[in-house]
């Protein structure tokens, strides 16, 4: 795309209402606006990174055969009053709304309700399982504070996937199976070297779950970890207990302690919600049984805004290669007299399908050009000027590097 | 995709608390589930075509230079208020909810005013302008009655763009493209035939707009056009003063009346909402103006809906090519020994990129994948089995026609 074109500016200036870096950075290089306080739009190039990690996470939920669905966020009070969560003292972070004839609607903070309720419609015997089903809807959540920028969001972008299997036998074997798609999703998101599998109390659903915590001094959480033998415990959860139930010996662990933020978890539901909404299935000798559930969650804002705190430097983000709103920032200085020249390399990069973001601004100082390229953070810079032009070259620069390198076009279009 | 992973299931019988063909077609199918009367989830094969349908429009919209970003539901009273749309008095269909401080919060049931808010950012000069904007996002309505099926919902997708403009002249010629634009869409949905560019009073913005009409008899507009000279009016505008304001001669025309879906309209909203919202520009001069703003809206699933009410036949829905679920229905009568030579095809078409649904299930009649294929609208139907691999060939047919034709699987292969 053309820079020319970007509706989006910088601002040098550091939002006085934002105290969390993530939304700092966000504002300043223009990827979101705040609407009020945990409820943000996203910008041209902030939708680009928002949709880039969604596109990541469906390539590998797909990959283990889970269906993508969209659900809603007007909720009936009948089927969340039969699980027990309709009630505002049982589950305070509700938004609540009213129909015309009265009838009370909730705004969905999770799914596991309408999912189990409408799996009814398709599950009915042995047969039809399992099932694994998934979705990236908005959540809304009625947080007291909302101070974490995009971490912590009063309406944000969640993907949840729910999964449907005879018993828990069945069951446990996808989980695990989850446990890793989900530490590939973070490896391919960049955060696997700072993201642990974590146990944790499994509260509300079961006595054990794993959360997947990542390493930032923005978090929320507190972790005790070993990374050298790869096991991690929130700190809330940490006591002899738990070693015991894991069968674990406390003794065999070096344990680092640090603040963490938990970017996903994922849950062994059990028949809770099957039993209450009546999710049944008949087995082989036509005998009646409510299906295992479980449901698996990964904040998308939340993931963008911990990418932001834990991959950044003093000019700006730094966007890991597969979730980069643009690959390669290409940006012009060239004056009048070649600007056909930078055209001409914009075009052929467009045609050899490279996703580019073209600084073709005529109005904007060099200085200010790469002050915008820093705070954008695309993983590579390439500057076309009359200099390099004078050796028909480009520079180009890694986002995470200070090195420059001057490459020949025709070498910049072979590394392409 | 194999259809034996797909979660969701045909059914014969009609539902009985749905009116619209669109909503008894769409469900029968399992393409969406209803969660409330006018709230819908979107199925695996229902959300294929709405994102198809959203690409189309992406993609003419980008190449008018217009911008995706994506805004919030959640929106705070006060930018409401400057506008006067706030009260329940003037918007009847509002959803409201209330932060846990107090503080009322709407739930957007369209974007101008928080849009014109989050370009005050962003525009200050004529040089800023002019921007284009737009986004896919969930519209809240709270509608008394929703008996439409998706094409009147509660919570719907909609395609909203803004266009920011220095003057009325400026305006004038992009609100021309934007005519040409949606026809364009129009047509790419397969609904150009029946959509007509029509006048209507232009409420709440100015005196006149457009909308754009299909021919339906489930439309609860009533719509006047000649189609040899491609005029039509809504009929609540039918009067002797449009035909004067517009310079037009009544009796030039030969005018039909058929009822009609009002599935987009483009509106010129002078500077009503950069008035009240303070959002101006300085020109060359410095001095100051508010913006000239335009609005343009196509609902999606509206679309969606009207695809079904117009392109249907008592089998199930006939999808037009551009935004079926897939391409290709490919449907194996192979038994056990033969199951290889089908699978081997699947792979085939895969390879080359075909979007295919394989009906690769083992324990369903022929005379089922047949009724399921016809439901789901599919264009193209392949069909393989001993009697076809005889010849080693496939059968094919058109979903829109009823003639077969036996052709070679290298054949198929070549015309795909």
């Amino acid at each position: 795309m053309r820079q020319s074109l970007l509706f989006t500016k910088t601002k040098k200036e550091t939002p006085k209402d934002e105290t969390s870096i993530n939304a700092q950075l966000l504002i300043k290089a223009g990827f979101v606006h705040k609407d009020i306080a945990g409820v943000y739009t996203y910008l041209p190039l902030g939708l680009r990174v928002l949709n880039n990690i969604q596109e990541v996470i469906r390539q590998e939920l797909n990959a283990v055969d889970c269906q993508e669905i969209s659900m809603t966020a007007l909720q009936p009070k009948e089927i969340w009053e039969k699980t027990g969560r309709w009630s505002d003292d049982v589950v305070d972070n509700w938004f609540k709304t009213t129909l015309k004839n009265g009838n009370e609607l909730g705004l969905a903070f999770t799914h596991e309700e309408p999912m189990a309720n409408m799996m009814k419609q398709f599950v009915s015997s042995y047969k039809d399982l399992p099932k694994l089903v998934y979705q990236f809807q908005t959540k809304f959540r009625n947080e007291l504070r909302a101070k974490s920028g995009i971490m912590r969001g009063r309406e944000f972008m969640m993907n949840d996937l729910y999964s449907f299997h005879t018993d828990e036998e069945a069951h446990k074997v996808f989980y695990e199976t989850m446990k890793e798609v989900y530490m590939k999703i973070f490896t391919r998101l960049g955060l696997g070297k700072n993201t642990f599998l974590t146990m944790s109390s499994g509260q509300p659903f079961s006595k054990y779950s794993f959360e997947f915590q990542t390493l930032s001094d923005a978090g929320e959480d507190v972790l005790l970890f070993d990374r050298q033998k790869n096991i991690a415990i929130n700190k809330d959860d940490f006591n002899d207990q738990i070693f015991t139930d894991f069968g674990l010996n406390k003794d065999d662990y070096t344990f680092e302690e640090a603040k963490s933020i938990e970017i996903g978890d994922i849950y062994s539901l059990g028949t809770k919600y099957s039993q209450a909404l009546d999710l049944t299935y008949a087995d082989s000798e036509s005998k009646v049984h409510p299906v295992y559930m479980g449901s698996y969650g990964i904040g998308i804002s939340r993931v963008m805004g911990t990418i932001v705190e834990t991959s950044h430097d003093e000019a700006g983000i730094i966007w890991p290669k597969e979730i980069a709103p643009y690959q390669v920032h290409f940006i012009s200085l060239c004056q009048d007299d070649q600007k056909d020249e930078a055209e001409q390399v914009y075009k052929t990069l467009q045609a050899k399908g490279v996703d580019v973001l073209f600084d073709d601004r005529s109005d904007v100082r060099p200085g200010q050009k790469f002050a915008d390229s820093d705070m954008f953070g695309i993983p590579l810079r390439v500057v076309i000027s009359a200099k390099t032009l004078q050796l028909q070259s480009v520079e180009v620069k890694q986002r995470n590097s200070p090195d420059t390198e001057l490459i020949s076009i025709i070498e910049l279009m072979n590394r392409m």
